[in-house]
């Protein structure tokens, strides 16, 4: 369920994620054209960086659906970033739609949001809090899945601390890990259901995005990659190429306009953005 | 936009409209069959009528889209009634999501929903209002043209007040004239945008209920009628014949499960629910 | 934090607990008389029973003050229950403020209401949770020391069975025992601030209400029993004397008018209401 | 009603107005000392200006109380401008709770708001609407009286285009002559209660602060304006004098921390804010 985009590049304007592109994520809100159930309005979520202020992103979310939500519509024009992720929520059935259940998901200066499900969470939430790290374990605040797999990732990267000086590689490590370890007690606890895990993780310099789903099961949710600049003429909103100096990364379930310049991220891949914005597409 | 659905007869579940039903109008607000656009998701309400405690029917109104909020699905089951009202609504561009401008509206014992909108609303509004007596002016708390129409539909309601022991009668009197009066400015200002007028207005006992569309315009709104028991088996519901006193009459947008015993509102007609449930379809 | 009220008796209506008498739960929103913060407008929430529709009972939740809910005022005055239970929030620093958090909750054909706080919650979670059954575990939904406490005493009400026709006599082994165990891991984790337990615990003809706090702390959280009917004039409300059968039960944080004819519960003492409303408070 | 406060200077967090100072605008939602009753709970609003990338203000405003919302603390501190408003609502009776109803209200590159009432409001609003433009008619979106007042300052603004070189002048001649169009409106409808009008109007770049209420009444609400730079220490604010280029304005119902630095505004004047910061405080 969900869909999300992430923004890395040279600053812009949140609306042109959001609201301006002819398949902004306001759109995919009623009308997701990449999942069988066009419907994300179950609350929403934004998340952007403004280092001169703060470490730590400044994040707005709400139970309203994005599409009605005046709030959002007037901080899209007027909040500007280099770094820029924004989320609308399908609830999974039985997880509440309240404000601190709506991604993107923040501790410390990382940003998370995730598109997808954990195959059987209700029969293994209890044992997955288990092997959590006390703090893994109390930042968790609301009820979702998604909550629960950042603290599967933060707790593997904090086991990575040896790597501090090269965050994208602890980053993979720590992501390739939470996927094995959600695998690993999916398969011991016997669940069928799949886990879907398209997650977005970052520092708001670099980024991490899969694009996963457990194996047997076809496909993944969808997720594509763009790389250059973003032009929205006549509503409609396509990427383009730029010089390397103004060149951005678009990560996102869906392309936000023309398909034209947009990659699919391959199945069971994680997209990984450093801090110079090289884009590497890897195999989990 | 939105849809709507009513119902007169032996006590039932507000859950019966609401949830039950394949074609529910929960299922409504984010599946609707019969209107271009099948989502209603900005705000419901709903209203029924207690008598033995209170007049005035009873509302309880949203801004969360009805399929995902937690009080609707509580109150549905316990709330019991012989009158019940239910809308989920699709705000017309422009006009604001906000808990007052859900409906059903109530004026003292009577509730009133709208499905459709006043064509140019903008440019007639205060010439409309400048037409109003003072009390059905003051009356007005929100911002959408819905209750501004109910406003012209008091009035007119007022206007005959020699009609006080022939309810029905009255009622249709002023639903045609109102209907004829926002028709009338509608000319007058050279607007070229149709009205859509499915109105609902009940005072417990009685019920009348409009299709209509401005000349020249095709189709009108959907609208339905059916009369009986509703059943719901694995899931669809049906409406059956009954005996007479267990009969009841059904009101909706679009019916809310099976076809079968729903008959389609001919345009332009007004559907006329007596004190005793006999239902009379008449022209405009 | 918080203040709450319950009735037990012939059926009344919700508004005369909630908004007639002059110190009704919507009057301690805002202005509680009985503790040193006058404000409990982090959400409300209120249930009742309808027992010819469902054994579970009813509830209504929301995150507006109680003082401005417009459904509230529009619900109050006709709903209409012998078992009622009204619940305004102020929230513990660091609880989310979310329709979930709010009371009462639900399990089953039990509800179940707080007034207080766990000493170092935050840090006698996880041990807390550990202790518990699946079944306790996985009914939590939001994170609310208070929704904890219920899942002890619902982990204790289901271990003493044998006494299913004794549901008075269960209920305080519940409750009392739930106290100790909380009570024994405060110890046990040398948290110094005290726990405030006044719990409200009720099948809907029975209840249970504890006013209770940790040894050596001063005073527990105020609670007030009074039996008869409530008489509201001119804005202030009074119980009166009644004869017997018209009698009711009111259990209260503060007395809902005037204080006469209220008794305050004597601290950590349980008031036990049986199926014939006799009442009895005993010492934990 | 309400309490509020405005900044002009060099760019602030807004988190300096709302939630650092011991007596920021969130203390003053729910415990303002100048007032009779200390509660501002029925929502609030934010507005500030970003000059490079609009014209128009951004405004955020929610029905939440101001103390319990996450997404103003999560904005507050990451929100730097050098004009800043805020505004806590105590709803005044009868007047709806909702989004559209909380203030600062936005016209193109202006903001206003407002703290207290137009006395009679009920009753003067059908002929004050009856005397507006109708451009100003067309503008009000809510029910406040404050919406009302503003599209009577707007409509004397833009009597007066022929100050359009002379920003301020022109502003205090509308806010001059709204007022005594209010007056005029409540002597010739014999409204007795007073009007109480503190309101603030800007540019982004000057400001207009009335403190104003009717002749024979006494007090007007309170505000006061201070000059130079916040120190918040130790959870105090205290406003202190600082060179003429760092030099700030503050104008608020309520200083924001010590009084020390702060000015009572006379009643029935008007603090004016020229582009260079200059204060002038004039009768009305």
């Amino acid at each position: 369920m969900c869909r999300f985009a992430m923004y890395l590049g040279p600053p812009i304007r949140l609306s042109q994620l959001v609201t301006e592109p002819s398949n902004s994520l306001i759109h995919q809100s009623y009308d997701a054209k990449e999942r069988a159930e066009p419907l994300n309005g179950d609350g929403f979520g934004v998340a952007w960086y403004v280092p001169e202020l703060r470490e730590a992103p400044a994040v707005f979310k709400s139970i309203s659906p994005a599409w009605n939500d005046a709030n959002l519509l007037n901080l899209a024009p007027v909040t500007r970033s280099h770094c820029l992720l924004a989320h609308v929520r399908a609830a999974s059935p039985g997880l509440a739609v309240s404000q601190g259940n709506c991604h993107p998901f923040v501790r410390g200066r990382f940003a998370f949001m995730h598109n997808g499900s954990v195959g059987g969470f209700g029969e293994l939430r209890r044992r997955l809090r288990q092997g959590l790290s006390d703090a893994a374990y109390d930042a968790i605040a609301g009820s979702t899945d998604s909550e629960h797999v950042l603290a599967v990732v933060s707790d593997r990267w904090e086991a990575h601390a040896a790597l501090a000086d090269r965050p994208l590689e602890r980053g993979q490590k720590a992501l390739r890990e939470a996927i094995a370890t959600l695998e690993a007690l999916r398969v011991e606890e016997k669940v069928e259901a799949p886990s879907y895990l398209n997650l977005a993780f970052t520092d708001g310099e670099r980024a991490l995005v899969s694009r996963f789903v457990s194996p047997g099961t076809e496909p993944a949710h969808s997720l594509y990659v763009a790389r250059g600049a973003l032009v929205v003429e006549s509503g409609a909103g396509r990427v383009v190429p730029c010089p390397a100096e103004e060149s951005a990364v678009f990560i996102a379930s869906e392309p936000l306009g023309d398909r034209e310049g947009w990659e699919a991220v391959p199945q069971n891949h994680v997209v990984a953005v450093d801090a110079d914005r090289s884009v590497q597409t890897v195999a989990l």
